[in-house]
């Protein structure tokens, strides 16, 4: 299944691609499908990030290559941090930084959606909690999280987290190439096979120490090859099965 | 004006307490206040955390005595980390860290709730942005958060933020003495005026980076004294003119 989610009424509906078509629902799909009997082309539709997250839980340094590119050392453990709900940003959307940063850099990612509520998940049962997978660009202002030392302002500043385009339970996450364009040319390129904590165990790591939500998500970390953006660039990740996720650095 | 947040029907319904007395309101009081015409002794009300949160943002180090026994250096700007709303706990509730958790401590802290959307607040003009003060424990598992390096894990576990008892906007937040007791025994004392950063140049410089929105806390950090805690432990944060939010560690 595909999931979207659509901007109506000044605000949202969640629905399901068919093709070219949504077809669209009377409630979120955590609990189950049900159709509210519409659908339209998925062209006259304007995306949101599809998710609704009380928390984004992120790791740093989850494929050796980025972990070593980052210079203090590769983590013996997952290493996590969160970007609140207002970094949330649609695809297309427009990535904006106060004045103040000086860099402004982009990071692909594999994220996905949780479905049911989780807490002390065993890894073995992963796939019952998850809606599905998307893209995500852990966008992060570098020079406010270097000086700063915690991560949290450098990575939580408003559409710091476009997510999307749509969430799918049709890929196997243990493998699929991730690749992140700048104005069109491959700057990060790597597999989740590479990673250093795969989905099961990160599951259960989180959910050790915290409850999440239907809604929430839990992005994976960034190959190596980050690097800066600046206003006029177009950057898209790029995930096989699941599609492209577009951002206009404004 | 003081606020309480009751549970009623398994849900939640804000009151304004006048005496011994609960006044229920209509709706939570960010727009306003609108009687809902009921009204209930304050004993008779099970008490919930007085906020409802997207996020809860925090400032480590802002009383210079904390930073010192720290050991690592006073900041030269507020060091910002988020507590997920996963983290909230009610007045007089249980606290309980994972069995993995070596060490649990207390962190006694005035916050704030924010009443209005607020996005690049001018420092003067802070008042306005504020529905009033409360108490709130940053409870830490601190060889989780010093093992981790980045303080999330070790500070987002389920039910690691008590708040309350109540909000009011009848002190005035620069000088408010506070004290933690654990089991009586008073284990930390300050006062708001030894704040590195205060409360109007600390939500100028969120809201340069983050939109806070309605029912939203922001925390100010926590004076010398932190320590450990054990089942079987009562935890106080006291501060003058609020109240006492009591936690029990089981």
């Amino acid at each position: 299944m595909k999931y979207v989610k659509l901007e109506r009424d000044g605000g949202s509906v969640w629905g399901v691609l068919q093709g070219d078509l949504v077809r669209t629902l009377a409630a979120p799909p955590f609990d189950g499908i049900c159709y509210d009997g519409k659908s339209l082309p998925l062209a006259d539709c304007r995306l949101m990030a599809p998710c609704a997250p009380t928390k984004i839980v992120c790791v740093g340094k989850n494929y050796y290559d980025h972990a070593v590119e980052m210079g203090d050392g590769v983590p013996e453990r997952p290493i996590l941090f969160l970007k609140a709900p207002n970094t949330l940003n649609r695809p297309e959307g427009e990535v904006h930084a106060p004045a103040f940063v000086g860099r402004l850099d982009y990071e692909g990612e594999l994220a996905f959606v949780i479905r049911k509520q989780a807490k002390d998940v065993k890894a073995e049962e992963y796939a019952r909690y998850i809606l599905g997978y998307t893209c995500l660009n852990d966008v992060t202002a570098r020079d406010v999280q270097k000086s700063d030392g915690q991560w949290t302002r450098g990575k939580s500043m408003d559409g710091f987290a476009p997510v999307g385009p749509l969430v799918t339970d049709e890929v196997d996450p243990s493998a699929l190439e991730l690749e992140t364009r700048l104005n069109g040319t491959v700057v990060q390129s790597g597999n989740t096979s590479q990673f250093m904590t795969r989905i099961p165990e990160l599951l259960a790591f989180i959910t050790a120490s915290m409850t999440l939500e239907p809604g929430d998500v839990v992005t994976t970390g960034t190959p190596a090859g980050i690097g800066a953006m600046k206003p006029g660039d177009t950057v898209e990740v790029a995930i096989q099965g699941i599609g492209v996720l577009r951002s206009h650095v404004v």
